[in-house]
C-alpha cells in the first residue's frame, strides 16, 4: 500500500510503499480517506520535533485522521463505520495515564504520537488500531473528519480553562484568539457558533486582504493586526478579555497575555516555542496575576472524550465556515500540493480515499 | 475608645483615642477580642498599600480579628457569641460580586477592605459590621480566632489551585511552600494535618537556629534554604512537586515555580511585588506550561465560605503548632511589642480584651 513518510533530513515527504498492517487481536483494520495536515506535520518534516519509531527509517505522517472500518476484526467496530483515530498510544507497556483514559496528561516518555513521536502515522492507505482508540463519526460529517483531532486540542483547552475558573461564579463574555492559523480560527469559530462568546478577537500578523482576515470577519470578530497593536495594548484598544487561548508559540504572547486578560480571567497556551530569553516585568505580571485572581496554563493533546466532544462541535459549525476554511483537498497523486503553504491556503486535506458512494 | 491606628507618613502606629460606634440597622456591635498582625500591615504602615477612608486623616489597622457580639441590635447573632469579620466591604453602592457572596473576586475599585483599603479596620476596642460578614467561631476556637483570616487566605487559593486540576483525575503527593512567614507555616500545616500531602517543602532564608525552621521540620516538611538551593533547583535537589504555594512576594519565585512543578502541577501564587523587570527563558516557560500541561494562578482575598473553611481548618491543626506559630499576644498597653520583628517573633497578636470567663 501507499504511505507519506518523512526520512530524517530529507525536509520533505516522499511516497513509499509499504506492506498492508495486519490488525493485532483487539485492532481493527481502517481503511483511511482523508488525513489533515498542520503545523505540528511541518514540524517533523522539518525535523523540529518528534522521532521515529524503533528501529524504523522513516516515520509515516499524519495524526488528524478520518476513515472507515474495513475489518473489524472481532472488536466492538462494525465494518463500514466512519472512525477517527485518537493520537497518544502507550509506549510499549501501560500506564496510569492510559488506564484512566488521560493519555493526554501523561508526561515525555509516558506516551507514543502516532505521526509525530514514535509511532507510524495515519497517511497511509490502510491503518490498524486498538477498537479503544477509534471514535465513531456520523457518516454525514466524515467527509470534514479530519478537522476532529484539531477541534479536540481546543475542547481539552476549553475544559481546562473553564475548570480553572470553576471555583467562582464566571461566564466569559469576550475572549481573544492568538493566532489566525487553522486552529486559531476552528477555536475562533467555537467561541463564536458554539460557545456564544459575545465578542470574541483574533490576533495575527497578515494583510487584511488575506482569506483567514475575511475569515474572521465573517465570523464576527475583531481583527486585530499584531504588527499594528501587540497583545498587551488589546485592552486599551478594544477591552480587557475574559478569555485568551494562544495558538502562536511566540513565547512573549504568554507573558502579554496577562495584560490582555480582564480581571479573573483565564489565558489557556498552545504553542509549543523554543527557548528563548528575554526581559519581562515580573514584578507587575506576578503583581497583575495576584491581585486580579487572573490564572495562565498550558494544555497539549487531547482524549477520547475531547474527540466526542469535536464531533458534536463540528456538527455545530456553519457550512460556509468549513467551506471556506479547507482550502484544499489533494488525491494521494498529488499529496506535494498539500503540504505547500501560500497565501490562499488555510487547511489542506490528503484524500487516500473516499466511501463507497463518495462523501 | 482605644484603637491603634496609622497617620501616612508616621511610619509607626499610635494609640488613639476614638467614639464608640453605633451600628447602624442591621450590623452589630462587636467587642473585640484579639487582632492579629501581619505583612499587609506593615505595609500599611509604611504606607506601601492601602489608603484612607474618605474624609479621614488617619486609619485604623486590623484585618486579622476576634470578637464577641455585643449588641445584635435585631441582627440574627446572639449576645455573647464570638465572630470573626470578613475584609472587604462594599464601595459604597454595593455590586455583583458582593450580591453572589464572592467580593474577593471584585477588582480594584470594586471593593473596600477593613484595616487596609479606604475602611477602618479591627484594632479598636469596639467595632461594627453587617451581621453577614460576622462568621461565628466556637468559643473554644476564640482565643486564636485572629488566625482565621489568614487561614482563609490559604482555603481560597487552594480551592482555587485544586478547582486548577478538576478536569482530570490529581491528587497531589507532594507541595512546595515558598515562604516560612506565618501565612506560609500555616500553609504548610494545612498540607500537613489537613490536606494529608505525602511530602512537603517549605523555602526560606533563614538559618537552621530560626524558630521558624525548627517548626517547619517538627511539620514533618523539608526545609530548604534559598540562599542554597533555588526554587529552580529542587526538582534536582529534592523532587518536581505537584503543588507550589508561593507567599513570598519575590517575583522571580513566580517565573521559578513552573521549573519546580511536577508535569500537570499547579502553582498559587499570593504575593503582591512591585515593578521588577529581568530576563527569563520565555519560550522554555511557555514550552514547559504547554508540553506538561502545568497551570499558574493568582489569588487573594477570601470570601465568607472560606472564612468558614478556616474556622474548620483551625479545630483541626495541633495544638503544639499553633502554640510555637504564636510567638506574642499583646495587651493594648504594651500593643508596640506586637509590631516589633526580631529574630524569635514568628506571629503576634493584640489583645483588646478577653472573654468574660478567660479564653
Amino acid at each position: 500500500m501507499k504511505a507519506i513518510a518523512v526520512e530524517p533530513g530529507a525536509g520533505e515527504p516522499a511516497l513509499v510503499e509499504r506492506p498492508r498492517p495486519e490488525p493485532e487481536p483487539g485492532e481493527a483494520l481502517v481503511r483511511t480517506l482523508r488525513v489533515g495536515i498542520d503545523g505540528t506535520d511541518h514540524e517533523v518534516i522539518a525535523g523540529h520535533h518528534g522521532n521515529l519509531p524503533a528501529g524504523a527509517d522513516r516515520l509515516v505522517l499524519g495524526h488528524e485522521a478520518v476513515g472507515v472500518v474495513e475489518e473489524p476484526n472481532g472488536t466492538e467496530l462494525e465494518a463500514g463505520e466512519f472512525v477517527v483515530p485518537t493520537v497518544r498510544r502507550p509506549p510499549g507497556r501501560s500506564n496510569e495515564f492510559f488506564e484512566r483514559g488521560e493519555p493526554d496528561m501523561a508526561p515525555e516518555g509516558e506516551y507514543l504520537e502516532r505521526g509525530i513521536v514514535g509511532a507510524h502515522g495515519f497517511m497511509a492507505e490502510y491503518v490498524t488500531s486498538p477498537a479503544e482508540y477509534l471514535v465513531s463519526i456520523p457518516p454525514e460529517l466524515a467527509e470534514l473528519g479530519f478537522l476532529v483531532e484539531p477541534i479536540s486540542i481546543s475542547e481539552k483547552a476549553i475544559e481546562h480553562a473553564v475548570a480553572t475558573r470553576s471555583a467562582f461564579d464566571w461566564t466569559p463574555e469576550t475572549a481573544l484568539v492568538l493566532g489566525n492559523g487553522p486552529l486559531g480560527l476552528l477555536t475562533l469559530a467555537m467561541f463564536e457558533s458554539v460557545l456564544d462568546i459575545d465578542r470574541t478577537y483574533c490576533l495575527g500578523r497578515r494583510d487584511r486582504s488575506h482569506p483567514t482576515v475575511e475569515l474572521v470577519e465573517d465570523l464576527g470578530a475583531t481583527y486585530v493586526d499584531s504588527r499594528e497593536t501587540s497583545v498587551s495594548e488589546i485592552p486599551d484598544a478594544h477591552e480587557a478579555v475574559d478569555l485568551v487561548y494562544e495558538a502562536t508559540g511566540h513565547a512573549k504572547h504568554a507573558f502579554e497575555t496577562v495584560d490582555a486578560l480582564a480581571p479573573n480571567g483565564v489565558g489557556v497556551l498552545l504553542g509549543v516555542p523554543e527557548p528563548w530569553e528575554f526581559e519581562v516585568d515580573g514584578g507587575r505580571l506576578h503583581r497583575e496575576l495576584v491581585l486580579h485572581n487572573k490564572a495562565l496554563l498550558g494544555t497539549v493533546n487531547s482524549h477520547r472524550g475531547h474527540f466526542e466532544a469535536a464531533i458534536d462541535t463540528l456538527s455545530q459549525l456553519p457550512e460556509w465556515f468549513t467551506d471556506e476554511l479547507v482550502t484544499g483537498v489533494y488525491d494521494l497523486d498529488e499529496y506535494t500540493e498539500a503540504f505547500k503553504d501560500g497565501d490562499d491556503v488555510v487547511k489542506t486535506a490528503v484524500e487516500f480515499d473516499a466511501p463507497a458512494g463518495g462523501f
